[in-house]
Formats: structure tokens, C-alpha cells, sequence
């Protein structure tokens, strides 16, 4: 319909803007001489504007809303004023938007400095030795800015200290140029319309719609178009201009997308005529600025701004602890700080909703768990069996005990170890994967949504460090050969490929040593840690054997000692990661986080991991019989599994882990360490706290002006240990799952938590990050997916060897006289003759209830001391562990056959989606066929044939 | 370098060319009222040209070449003669060239017909009634495909019988026009150089390359520069066109993206007013036309072009069975016949490939069991156990035998089951993973080095069938509601979406439900088919017990029955796919194939391994022990494994039906049906060959044009026989590996002539296919994995449970005195007292030697006659139970950890290849940046700053 009307050409005028450099080069910019904000740009064409406080460019003048158009409110007039309103985000005339701000400090002078234009040598490329220097790489840099037609605006400079910023605006020729070199896509008039269900699902859909309606963000916040329509996006392209859906274009694109089209050319720009002297990263890496960081839009809370501003509408929508039952509103999320970080909550956001299902079954199952307690055969017997005496639990110390005594224990662990168990593992690996696939299916969506389909990456700057060791190298190199540096490197630029840029290999390979050497060492500390913590159970244990209950002591003290040692080395093996990868100094940026991301599982996951797996599968296993008992030290005995059996144990281990290490990293110091690091960084922040100070104290002045008030916040440091929080936490959720099934719903209480305290770091507490592009979230995918698989084997594991699930069938099926679990305590038990202890081995006490003991009974299946060869095992034995090894076969390669059947039968792209996805791109071509046509003037206009 | 010319502008003055189509409407364009040949086309501007043989717009003016320019050997000038050359590729003005050709038969007919334009019924829009509807839709086709840009040339249609032909030729204007639209990548003037190698590496690379440089295709044949720098492609976009490398217009595109693109064309032009009423596949299915195809660039033999021409080039280079050693041409191969086949022959090319080092290593592993035959311990025992005496093998008929007996087949034995046979299975599960891998790897590159990376798969059309459906459909729906059809449908085509075009649900679950019942009654017949062959077996042993030797030769009988039962039911199952897939009707051409696949592989898979599956892990299972029998019938006992065991017996299974099916089924069958197809199609196809036959009896006469020569090939029908043969040959070589090391040899021989079957095949035998783009081999990837990861599970099984492998470890590790296995023969017999026999069940010939036999031995491990529960598992079978089993757990988690690891250090992008597309991509958007820049005059042209 809508390309009826007659094409809109562009109505820019590509009127060439050529300016005078020449006036540029060698007087510094930001001397005392200068005049506060002065014009930096001049146009051959006219004079210089009378205005001296307005910068324009040809292009700008069609920045201002034409007569008849209502002046939006993101657009407040301000022309003539030659100050910034308090919080504004424009230029001072009022139009043009800051897009982007450089700051940089003036340090405290006695004398204007003098800045003279001198070749810079090589060696002082990366090593800028003072403050002149500075200012000639900003001075260049920033005409360069203009020169690739940004607007600038600059504070004056001549004050004595403080920070001084650069404002940048990008006009609409920058933006669509790189639009269309960076194939964004837009949306064109071109619409598609949604498929109307019917019948019945539509009615179900509609039910389903107007349930979940409560828990939808405010209309507001979503920010999709409400019609059954939607437009078709395209890559955007200037010379189809018209085609596009631009009703403004000061807002055609979204400040996301203009926070990086700048950025994209602040990475592009030179500083200097030397190597490498390209981008803003290396200008922050040298110190010729403190930050560059587009602007929050406005203030977080107040009513500032009515209707709210997009920073106000996600403090209220999203980061509101209030909002906790509602799904963010991820357009919102995505406009302002961008897709990769819109990718990151939608993430979360899913994997949180999908651990409703999984906490309800989990209580499902502990609830049951809790009311067959008192009809379980086993625990009965257990706490009927006051005639079974079982060997003492340590040597000499301990007394020999009853069976019954453990009733309270063996009646506690059957809440995690009963019947249900096993499905319930089944259960959460399947759900493992539906999560995997179900993020596939979102990932597509969002993709789709989001217009990232045409999205390639391409090559990436070396990072700063690296170009600096690069330079370093090479004049190390050129000494050696007594070849001057600059002639061996002169050309580098002339060639396509440019000379090989890369650190000699040797290098790499010392720092990857190091780097293995020490993660080698810290899965020692770690081990250690656990060794250290078991040595202090036994020897506590030892001692207080005397003592009733100390059992329940020990093992909560060292537990608690385990979470504290945990967190304490998660501390440290954060810096210890961190310095590794610096000391391997990778080339590129996502390079670098690849590695740290690397070593930080790795080394987090060990340390996470690793006490729980000692009780999972070592501990009692190598404790050897009575009578030839295996020790840890002399006099140490290896450690038996508690009267509970080890899978309560085990339980015990991961819950309190699991909690504790939500509880304290991940709310305690996480709401704790932005506002700590926000009080130091102001303190510090190059004067700009004193004029602030100064500025509190005389309430009448001027407010903070937005870039200030941007700059003293934290800036954003990447999402790593975000995503890395919640892999631990989902190997919590999926590896031992089947010791404790109450571990998804600790997961979904603290995610809904979690989404909020993120949430409000982002919108209060971090400066605005640029808002990056990203199809997926990259290596997590993959470390998930290796989680869930090993989750499956170590599931399967667990109930064959840690819970007493396989003895009890085998029992059932082929040892009951009567199908039923009655005498099974009684036969999982083997007897052993108090005379064949080792000497000095013995009970001091070998009474029992005032008999003394001839024969004790002990967990194992061993022939019985009267047969022929005593203590050795015995057939059930190796039809248990047959069973064990037959179940663990079973398990897995089902699990494995269902995950892939359903990796199958779900579709990696909604079938809707899909359909939509090719009806669009369709849609399209016949519009661009049409319209070829059109412009060829081959087709008439006939309104018959025109497609829509 | 390049771009400091002066950018060339495009010489093409986009005139708009109108035309009068007034005059084309309602007059018959082939009646015979019209001129031979006439011009179709006329232009506005100018009057018509004189020469009434030629077609033309102003736009092909430009096709002539530049007086200058020396005229290139595709181009032969034949202006102005009025007839084709034979074989020749252009219109008859000797330029244009023909890159499509539509065939259609003129019926023989006693007077003229005459077509008159009334409007068409509905119900006749799928049914066409007569030759004169044909005629109008004909003439309508090719109304709009001349609007929409297409040259056409067309036969003289008043002859009276044979075939008609209508050529098409695409102009610039329409190539350029839809390269840009279908986002065709084509090289521009940026070059890219080539990373030089330096110090070992380049050495160690120059000498690999002079090795295999004799295997390496020649270079005319390899279409790739020679010089280390390559040309950057770009989407191609026509306000860009200098920045391409246009040396001519008319070779610019490479005859496969003209075919694609006429193709494009043809699928979506209309032929009437009517819904659904587009594309040339309708067309063909209602007999409008026969055949759309483009041309073969002339003769495959012959010395007719110098340089010989690309088919010629294929033909020598590839179709050769001389040439097997050698690499094939990838490139020409896609130059010709487009990225899809291109990709299968690369595919079958790197799996031919990688077979060589699993030959190897599996003819090694052979050679390690034949030399060590002799030094075999077991097998000597067996050899000299002529006091051995084994229970019979069948009731009453068989005799006891000495053990001695089966000497030779157990020596033969140890051939495949032997120590290497668990490291060859661990080598080939690895080798699968790492075939796969590099697969991804060669994808990447070849979607690189052919430009597929921007490449977006668009909505597909229904297919005719499908939409025939449809049609009758809506027209017994409008029927029951008593509106008219035409009403209700009227306008689709206004609504972005249009209206629900899909069958209901109903009619395609009742198809699917009807496919479901046969395949599961088609598996059922695969195994009756099994279990026919083992009643054939087990009753012809049993009446040939009598005579020594006879065994060999029931199972040789057995397995060639097997073996030909199989290839009978492939057949049958390939008729059952389609007519399954029919039924269903899926909507597109994809969803088609993928489900026609999907059955063809579940249905060949099936039976191809079912007799294989039932000797691995059923045979000998289930055959109780003597005195307590399994019978499959009355008087049948169930099979035993012969004396050599179950693993020799699987061997000579695999052995046979592979080497058999390969022999027959991909060879003779694939070189003889094409050949008596074409016989039979030259034959019937519409007077042509009466035509033929006549010219060739008059040898003065005309030749075959190039478009009758290709008419008579056999059209391609794609993709999926091939790859299927190829999946289930893969399935042999990985599944059960482990019985046999030599099936990778076997396959290897196979494929070497297979690739130049298939080549001569697509040269010689079939019209040149349509050059389609395609990524990668589609749903052939998944399958390939889902097989490698059977194979796993199915390899660890074979050794486990198959081969002798465990009993023998457990034997020399736990129950040998001297850790040798000297007496393993003795302890894995178990003793049998002949006094237990079932009445009737034993040998009429109670005597061995001449003496009374009292005890016989079994292959079992259970308590012997005379210990206190007879006949009981003994705790040697629980260990060995437990031990196959832990095998099992072990060797499959250790094959999926070497996997995943191996997936994970391959990267799936080759790491240089990574650096090179991410560097291209950087530098093709600096120069886009550059351009912009010097466009808009912004920038000086400085030669220092320009990038390269």
C-alpha cells in the first residue's frame, strides 16, 4: 500500500563539504590562545557562522524539525543558549545529540603548557612521555573525527583542572553511510502480516495470552507494534532510502545503534601517522583520555522526565524488585544497552521460567519423599533392628552400636533416596536439553527480532597491551639486527595483509606454559583444600568420638569450612586467571575473554566441584573391611559414609554449598562491591569531586551535567562472571541433581533475585555501555551443552553407585522371598568375627549392651567369617555391582537417545518462524523486483500487479 | 592499487525501454499467421530493425565486443548468418548466449489451430483440456518473460510434428538486476594477498605440495589463481559495478549464476491471471512444456574445441578412469554444475580421501592377525585338544566331536579377533568423529572460496502436485458451503500473508498415519526375511548334518540369500519411499526431499543391517545349554555360533553382503540402467528421434543442435540416491568395524570408482542440471553423525559381548596362574553330564573315539554336574559379565570424550581460513569506507592515506 505514494527521495543534497585543515595542523587546539568552544569546523563555501558557540555542518541544518512539525520531547529546543541544560543530552543548540563522550583530565599547571610540532619518535609510540604529547594525539585524533564527519563539541580547556569532555554527534550522512557498510538492518514500509490462528488453538492461544497477560511488562516497555503486522526489515541502503520506514530521521535509528555506528569509527580513527596509532582503545590504554562511554538517557528515578525516559521506564519495569513475577521487557533492554546484553538477559530470563517446571517436579519429589517416610520398608527395619550390633566406627574410641540408633538418619535420607530419584535424574537431564534446545529456538527468535541475521563478524584491532609488546618486540628485534625500526615496519600499512603482525611464537608458548604450570598447581591447592578439610573431619571426629551426636558437628563444621575455602580460592582464582591471560597476552579482544573465560571455568569449577565429588564417589569407598581397614595417616581410618548412607551425605555437601555460595557471592558482595567501588572511584576521580563538592555545597548552581554524572559511574566490565555465576550454578542444578532434588527451585529463588540486582547494576550503577552486536552467546552455548553432558554420566553414577537404589532392586527382583524389601537391611549387611581385628584395632569397650560382642555386622557383601573363604566377596556382591554397571549403560545411552530424539523432533528454528522468515524474504525481493521495474519505467503502473 | 584509477563509471546509459505490448495481447504468438522467427520485441524509440532474425534491446548492443578487444573463443561472431552453427551455445546472432532452452512437442494436426481468448474455468487451471489451452499459457509465459527483461529466440512452430524449442538469453540489465537482488557475491578489484609462509613451515609446505602435485588435477582444470593473492568478493550491487572485476560483461557471470538466475526468472513469472498460476514447474508438470533445461557447453568428446571446452575439460580431467589417482576439479565442477553437486563431489571426494589412512591401518591390523596366527595360544590349545570332547550341535543327528576339530576355523578366527581389534575400533570411532570434523572444515572453505557466506534460503513454492491438490480441494469445499471457488480465493494475492494456503491437517495425517503402518510393516518383512534365511539355515543343517563339512557351505547359501533378499527389498523400498512421500504430498520441493530421505534411510538402513545386527548379538544368545535347549520350531534348536565363534561368523556376514551390494547394486546397476534408459527415452520421446534417424541417414544434412542432443539426455533427479549409497557404505565402514578392519579398504576401492562413474555419469549421461546454491549437505550431516554415534555404542558391544576379548582378559588377569593365557581354552568349557540330556535330545551315536562318552564340554561358564546347584551361572560369569559391561561404560565414555575433545581442538573454521575472511571483510569495508569518502569528496585523493 504504502509505496503508492509517490518514492520520497532523499532530501539531503550531497552538496560536497571541503574544509580548510590547513588551520588545523600545528596549533593546538586546546591552548590558552583559543576561545572557549570555538567553531572547530569551518565550510569553504560560507563564512564562518556569527554564532561562535553553534558547530554545524550542512548536513546538520536539516537536523531541525521543519515548521510545521511538532517538536518531539527528545527534542528540546534550545537554539541561542549557550549552555547545557542540566542532564541534557543534546549540543547546546539544542538538536543535535551526544552520541558518544571522550573525557580527559586537565591536570594542575603553573604555566600554559607549550606544544610544539615536532616528529614523534617510534619508541614513544606506546610510551607518551607527558602531557604535550597528549594533547598533539588528541588534537590529531580529533580532526580526524571530523574529518570522517562527526560533529564535536569541546569544553573549554583553559581551567586550571577537572575533567574536560568532548562530546560527539554523529549527523545523518555518517549514520547511513556506515548503516549500510555495516549492513544494519531497518525496517522498510513494507509490511507482513501475522498469521490470525484459528479455531481452536486460536481460542487456546487467546486464554493463554490473557493469563499471562499479569505477567507481561506494561505495554510501554515492550515496544512492539501492537497491530498484526509487522515491518519487514532490510539492510539498510541509501539509495533505497525511500523504501525504509523513516518518519524522523534524527530517530530513524535507535540510540544503540548510533552509540555504535560512532564507535565504530572511534575504533578507525588515527592519532598519529605511526603503526598501530589507530583507535580510542589505545588512546585510553595511553592515557590521552580517561573514558569514552555513551550517554544514559537521563536520570533513573524521579520524575524528571514525563513520560518516563527509557533509563526511568527500565528502572521501573525491570529493575524493580515489585516486577519480580514479570518477564523483562527484553525490546527495551536490547534498544538501550544493546543486543549482546539483550542476549544475555534473554538468556536468563529463560532459563529462570524454565526452572518453574523443574522446581515444582523437584518438590514433587521431595514431598513425596517426605510422605512415604514412615511407610518405607528399609528405614523401618532400620529402626526395628535393636538386635544388630554393627562395628565401631573408628578404631579404638569408638564402641560398637546398634542399628537402631541410625533410625533418624536412615528415615532423613529416604527423602532423597527413594524409587523417585531415578526418574526425577532422568527427568532434569531431559530437561537439560529441552533448555538447550528451547535457547536455540529463542536465540532464533531474538535474531529475527532483533534484525541480526545479516550480521558477520569482522576482523578485530589488536588489543592495546599487544601492540605495545608488538612495539616493544620489534625494536628489541631491530637492535638486534642494527636495522632501524621505522625502516623495517615503514610499509606495513601498503600491503593487503601488511606485514606479519604477530608475536613470535615462542613467547606464546613460555606465557601457555606458565599459564598450564600454574592451573596444574591450583587443582593441587584445590585438591589440598579438600584433603586438608577431610583430615580435619577425621582427626575432630577421632577425638570426639567419645562425645554422642559429634557426628552431626563434624561434618557441619567441615562443611562450612568447605564453602568458606571455596569462596575464598573462587577469590583468588579470579586474579590468578586474570593474570594469566594478561601474561599470555592475547591478540584481540574476544581472544582475550576466550581465555580468561577458559581458565576461570576451569579453575571455578574444580574448586566448585571438587569436595562434592569426594563425596560422591570416594568417600567410604576405599575404607576396606574390619580387620583390614585402610588408613589415611597412622591411626586416621579412611572415612566411612555416616549411618545415613553416603547419598544423604552427598545431599547435605551440595545444599549447603549451593546456598552459601548464592547467598554470599552472588547477593551479599555482589550488592555490596558497586556501591564500595563507586565510593573510591569518586574520591579519585581527577578533581572532578571537588568542583562537585564545591557544587553540593552552593545549591543554587548548576547541576551535574549528564556526562559528568555518567563518568563517575562503574564502567562495564564485560559479561563474563555474570555468565559464569550461572553456569556454576546450573551444574548445581543439573550435575548432582540426583542427590537433591531441591536444588532448581534454590536456583529459581535466587535467579529472580538475581535478574533484578542485575538489572538495577546495569541501569543505576554502570555507565552506559556500547551497545554491541551479537548473534548468540558465543562459548557458554558450548560449556553449557558439555555440562549437560556431563551431568548425565555423573547422574547416572550417583544412583548406581552412590544411593542404594541398585542393592534394593536387586534385592527385590532376585533375592526376596516375596518381591517385597522385608530382610533387606538384613542382607545388605555381612558379619564379621571380633577376633580377626587387627591388633590394637579393637573397641576398648567389646561389650553391647552389657554382652560382650563375638560377631558385628558391617555395610558390605562379603562371605561370612564360617565360610570357606571368609571376607571375600560373594556372588550378590558381583550381581550388585553387574547391576550397578548394567544400570549405568541403560541410563546413559537412554538419556543420550532421548536428548537427541528430542533435539530432533524440536526444531532448531520454529516452524512458524521459519515459515515467516522465508514468506519475508520473499516478500521482499518481489518489492525490490517491483521496484526495479518500476525505476525502469518497464512496467506500467498497474495496480492490479503490484505486489504487496 | 587498483582503485587509483579513475573509477570506471558504468558505461550502460539506463535509457528506459518501453514497450508497445498492446500489440503482443490476444494475437497467437506461434500460430501459423506468424513469420518464422519473428521478432517479439519492439522497441518505442526506434522503428524495427531489418533484419528480422534477430532479437534485440538496446541494453544487448553492448554485448557485441569493443572493436579492440580481441574476440574471445566463447564468443564466436556469426552475425548476420541466419542459421545456428551446430552446437552452437548463442542465438543466431552469434553473441547472445543461450542459457536456457524450453521444449515443447508440436502435436502432429490435420489443419492449423486455432486459439481462441476466452477466459479459462478454474477447474481447467490444473487439468488443461487441449492443445490450444497449452498454446495460450505458452504465449502468456513467454509475454512476461519478456517483460520481465528475457531475450527470447523460438522455433519455427508451423512445422508439423517434433519438438519446438524456445531459447533464453539473460542481458545484462536482468543479471545484474537480480545478482544484486539474490545477493550473488562476485569478485571485485580488492585483492587479498596470500600469507607467505616463512622458515620450516614453508618448506615442509613446498615439499608437500611437490609431492602431491602428480595427483593434483591439471592447472587449466583447477580455475584457480596462480598468484599469491586472491580477489575479494563482494555481494554484487550494480552503484558499485567499477569497484567489480568486470573485464567483460558478457563472462562476468559464470554460465551456472545465468542459469540460476534465468532460472529465478522462470520460477516466478505467471502463465495466467489465475492463483498459483507462476513458474515453469507447473508448466512442465501439465505438459505445457517438457523439459526446461540449460545447455551442456558443447561435445564431451571430441576435438571439436581448441581449448577444449569445460564439459570436454570435466570429461578428461574427471570422467576419466586414468585420472582415479588424481583430485578432482571442485571448482570447475561448481563452474559447471553449480555449489549443491559441487558439494557432493567434495564430499565424496574428502571421504574417499580419509578412507586411505583407515585402509591402512585396517590392511595393517589384518596383517597383524596373520602373522601372528601361529603364536596364538588359544588357538594352539584348540589345535592340539584331542581329548577334548565337545557336546553335539544339534539333537540326535550331530555327533560329539573333539575340539581339535575346529582347529582351522579357530586360527582363522584370531584374524579379527585379536589384541588390535579394541585399538582399531577406538581408531575408527575417532577416525568417524575426525572425518566429520574435517568435513565441517572443507564446508567452510568451500562456502569461502564460492562465495556462499551471504547466501539466506528463501520461501520455497509448492509444489504442482501439491497445489493441484489444493485446487481440488478448495473446489469440493466450495462445492459443500455453495460458494463459488472463484469468490472465495479472489484475492490471495492482495494480503501480504494471502490466505491459508495449506491442506488440512486431516488429509495429511491420515497420509502420515498410512506411511507409519507401512514402514513398521516393511520392517516387519525385513525381518521375516531374516528369520526366513535362519529356518533355511537351521533346517538345511540339520538334514545335512550327516555329511563333515557341510556347515561352510549352508552358511555360504545363507548369506548370499541374504545378500540377494536384500537387494530385492531395496528395490521394493525405494518404489514404497516415493509412493509413500507421494501420498503425503508435502508442500516443497525440500520438505519433499527430506521426507522421502527420511524413509529411504530408515527403510535401506534396516534392511541393509538387519541380518548383520541378528548374527552379532542374537545368534548363539538364546540357545539355552545342553539338556535344557532353546527351539526356534519342533526339532530346531536355536543356531549356535559355528566353532570359530560369533565375531568370525559376523565377519563373513559383513564381508559378503558388502562386498556383494557393491558390487551389483552401485556398480553394474548404476552403469547399465542409465544406458538402457536413454535408450528407451530416444525412443519415445515426441518424433524426435524420427527426426534423428532421418538427419542421420542423410549424413550431408544438419547436425543435432546442442538443445536436441540434451533434450534426449536423462534429466537429473537428484542428489539423494547418491549420498544414500555412499551413508550406508559409511555405515559399514564405522558400525561394525570391529568384526571386520578390512571394510575400509573395501569401501575405498569402491569410492575411487565410484567418483568416476559418477563423474561420467553427470558429463555424459544427464542434461545439465540447473546450479543450485547450497551451503552444505543438508540433513546428510546429521545422519552422518547420528551413525558415528551408533557406531560407538554398537563397536563397544561387538567387543564386549561378540569377540573373545573379555573372557580372555578376565581369564589372564584374575583367573591365570602365570598371567599367560595357557589354559584359557580348558576354563571357558564347562562339563556336561550326557545323562542329563532330554529324553529324544541325544546323539543316536553315544560314543567319541570309539568309546562310551560320559561327560561332553559346552562353551559356557557354569558349575560343573557334579557341584551343589549344576548347571548355575559360576562366579567366572559374573566376573566376565561385569567385566563386558564395564567395557562397555568405559570404552564408550572414553570414545566420547576423545570426540568432543577432538571436536574441540579442530576449530570447525581452519584458523588461517578464519584470520583471511575476517582481514577481508576489514579490508573490503575500509575500502567501502574509502569510496564513500572520495564520493562525497570529503577527502583529498591522497595517495598516502588511501588504503589498499
Amino acid at each position: 500500500m504504502s509505496q503508492k505514494k509517490a518514492p520520497e527521495k532523499p532530501t539531503g543534497n550531497h552538496t560536497s563539504v571541503e574544509m580548510e585543515m590547513a588551520d588545523m595542523v600545528g596549533k593546538p587546539l586546546g591552548g590558552p590562545g583559543t576561545q572557549p568552544t570555538k567553531p572547530v569546523r569551518k565550510k569553504s563555501s560560507e563564512s564562518m557562522t556569527s554564532d561562535p558557540d553553534l558547530y554545524y555542518s550542512v548536513e546538520d541544518l536539516r537536523s531541525e524539525p521543519p515548521p510545521g512539525e511538532p517538536v518531539s520531547n527528545r527534542i528540546r529546543p534550545m537554539l541561542g543558549q549557550g549552555k547545557h541544560e542540566a542532564g541534557a543530552l543534546f549540543f547546546k543548540d539544542g538538536y543535535r545529540r551526544i552520541d558518544y563522550v571522550l573525557a580527559f583530565p586537565v591536570p594542575r599547571r603553573k604555566h600554559p603548557v607549550k606544544v610544539e610540532h615536532k616528529p614523534e619518535d617510534d619508541s614513544s609510540a606506546f610510551h607518551p612521555e607527558g602531557e604535550d604529547q597528549k594533547v598533539r594525539r588528541r588534537r590529531e585524533f580529533e580532526k580526524n573525527l571530523i574529518e570522517a564527519g562527526l560533529d564535536l563539541e569541546r569544553d573549554d580547556e583553559t581551567k586550571d583542572h577537572g575533567m574536560c569532555f568532548v562530546r560527539l554527534h554523529a549527523p545523518w550522512k555518517v549514520l547511513s553511510q556506515y548503516a549500510e557498510i555495516l549492513k544494519i538492518k531497518m525496517p522498510t514500509k513494507k509490511i507482513y502480516e501475522l498469521k490470525e490462528r484459528t479455531g481452536i488453538k486460536a481460542k487456546a492461544y487467546a486464554l493463554w495470552r490473557k493469563t499471562i497477560k499479569p505477567l507481561q511488562p506494561s505495554p510501554q516497555a515492550k515496544q512492539v507494534d501492537k497491530e498484526p503486522y509487522k515491518h519487514i526489515s532490510y539492510t539498510f541502503s541509501r539509495d533505497k532510502e525511500h523504501m525504509f520506514l523513516i518518519e524522523n530521521r534524527d530517530t530513524f535509528f535507535l540510540p544503540s545503534t548510533r552509540s555504535l555506528i560512532v564507535h565504530e569509527i572511534l575504533k578507525r580513527t588515527r592519532y598519529s601517522q605511526k603503526d598501530y596509532a589507530i583507535g580510542i582503545t589505545n588512546l585510553i590504554a595511553q592515557g590521552v583520555y580517561t573514558a569514552a562511554y555513551p550517554l544514559h538517557e537521563g536520570e533513573f528515578e524521579g520524575d524528571t522526565d514525563i513520560p518516563p525516559n527509557p533509563r526511568q521506564m527500565l528502572f521501573d519495569e525491570w529493575g524493580s524488585y515489585s516486577k519480580f513475577v514479570k518477564f523483562q521487557p527484553l525490546n527495551l533492554i536490547r534498544n538501550y544497552f544493546g543486543e549482546k546484553i539483550g542476549m544475555y538477559f534473554a538468556w536468563l530470563g529463560l532459563y529462570t521460567k524454565l526452572l518453574i517446571p523443574s522446581s515444582l517436579v523437584g518438590l514433587i519429589v521431595f514431598l513425596y519423599g517426605v510422605f512415604t517416610m514412615d511407610d518405607n520398608v528399609p528405614s523401618d527395619e532400620v529402626c526395628e533392628a535393636y538386635n544388630i550390633t554393627m562395628c565401631p566406627l573408628c578404631d579404638r574410641e569408638c564402641k560398637y552400636w546398634r542399628l537402631s540408633d541410625s533410625c533418624k538418619s536412615a528415615k532423613f535420607s529416604h527423602l532423597f533416596d527413594n524409587e523417585v530419584t531415578v526418574f526425577f535424574s532422568i527427568f532434569m537431564s531431559l530437561w537439560a536439553t529441552w533448555f538447550l534446545e528451547n535457547w536455540k529456538r529463542k536465540q532464533m527468535e531474538l535474531n529475527y527480532a532483533w534484525d541480526l541475521s545479516g550480521f558477520e563478524e569482522e576482523e578485530e584491532q589488536p588489543r592495546p597491551e599487544y601492540e605495545a609488546r608488538l612495539v616493544k618486540h620489534r625494536i628489541e628485534q631491530s637492535d638486534k639486527t642494527g636495522q632501524g625500526y621505522g625502516s623495517a615496519s615503514g610499509n606495513a600499512e601498503d600491503s593487503g595483509m601488511g606485514e606479519e603482525v604477530k608475536l613470535p611464537k615462542k613467547q606464546t608458548l613460555f606465557a601457555v606454559g606458565v599459564s598450564s604450570v600454574t592451573i596444574l598447581t591450583m587443582f593441587t591447592v584445590t585438591l589440598a583444600a579438600v584433603f586438608a578439610v577431610i583430615m580435619y573431619r577425621l582427626s575432630v571426629a577421632s577425638a570426639l568420638a567419645i562425645y554422642p551426636n559429634s557426628g552431626q558437628i563434624v561434618s557441619g563444621t567441615a562443611v562450612t569450612l568447605n564453602l568458606i575455602v571455596i569462596l575464598i580460592l573462587d577469590e583468588i582464582y579470579g586474579s590468578v586467571a586474570a593474570f594469566l591471560t594478561n601474561l599470555e597476552c592475547p591478540r584481540t579482544e574476544t581472544e582475550y575473554e576466550d581465555k580468561l573465560i577458559f581458565k576461570l571455568f576451569l579453575l571455578k569449577f574444580v574448586n566448585s566441584y571438587a569436595s562434592i565429588f569426594y563425596v560422591a564417589f570416594f568417600k567410604g569407598r576405599f575404607m576396606g573391611r574390619p580387620g583390614q581397614y585402610i588408613y589415611a595417616a597412622p591411626g586416621l581410618r579412611m572415612e566411612e559414609c555416616g549411618p545415613g548412607g553416603c547419598l544423604y551425605e552427598l545431599c547435605i555437601q551440595l545444599s549447603i554449598i549451593m546456598a552459601g555460595k548464592q547467598l554470599i557471592q552472588n547477593n551479599v558482595m555482589e550488592i555490596g562491591m558497586p556501591k564500595l567501588k563507586k565510593f573510591l572511584r569518586e574520591c579519585t576521580c581527577f578533581g572532578l569531586c571537588k568542583e562537585r563538592a564545591e557544587r553540593a555545597e552552593d545549591k543554587a548552581g548548576p547541576r551535574d551535567t549528564r556526562w559528568e554524572e555518567d563518568l563517575v559511574l562503574e564502567p562495564f566490565s564485560g559479561l563474563s562472571p555474570e555468565y559464569l555465576e550461572m553456569i556454576i550454578q546450573f551444574g548445581f542444578v543439573t550435575i548432582f541433581v540426583a542427590s537433591f532434588p531441591l536444588a532448581p527451585l534454590l536456583a529459581l529463588v535466587n535467579n529472580v533475585l538475581e535478574i533484578r540486582l542485575d538489572a538495577r547494576k546495569f541501569v543505576q550503577e554502570l555507565r552506559r555501555p556500547m551497545a554491541e552486536r551479537a548473534k548468540d552467546i558465543g562459548i557458554w552455548y558450548n560449556i553449557l551443552k558439555g555440562i549437560t553432558k556431563i551431568s548425565v554420566i555423573v547422574n547416572a553414577f550417583v544412583i548406581a553407585i552412590t544411593s542404594n537404589f541398585i542393592p534394593r532392586t536387586v534385592y527385590q527382583y532376585m533375592y526376596s522371598p516375596d518381591g517385597s524389601l522385608h530382610g533387606f537391611i538384613d542382607w545388605s549387611l555381612s558379619t564379621f568375627n571380633v577376633s580377626d581385628f587387627e591388633p590394637g584395632s579393637e573397641p576398648r569397650d567389646n561389650r553391647s549392651l552389657g554382652e560382650v560382642v563375638q560377631f558385628c555386622r558391617y555395610r558390605d557383601f562379603r562371605d561370612a567369617p564360617w565360610e570357606a573363604e571368609p571376607y571375600k566377596y560373594n556372588l550378590a556382591y558381583w550381581h550388585i555391582f553387574a547391576a550397578r554397571l548394567g544400570f549405568v549403560i541403560c541410563f546413559q545411552n537412554f538419556i543420550i537417545f532421548l536428548r537427541d530424539f528430542i533435539g530432533y523432533i524440536i526444531p532448531d528454528v520454529p516452524k512458524e518462524l521459519d515459515e515467516q522468515i522465508k514468506k519475508e524474504n520473499k516478500i521482499m525481493m518481489d518489492a525490490l523486483i517491483h521496484e526495479e521495474n518500476v525505476r525502469q519505467g518497464e512496467v506500467e503502473m498497474d495496480p492490479e500487479k503490484e505486489p504487496l
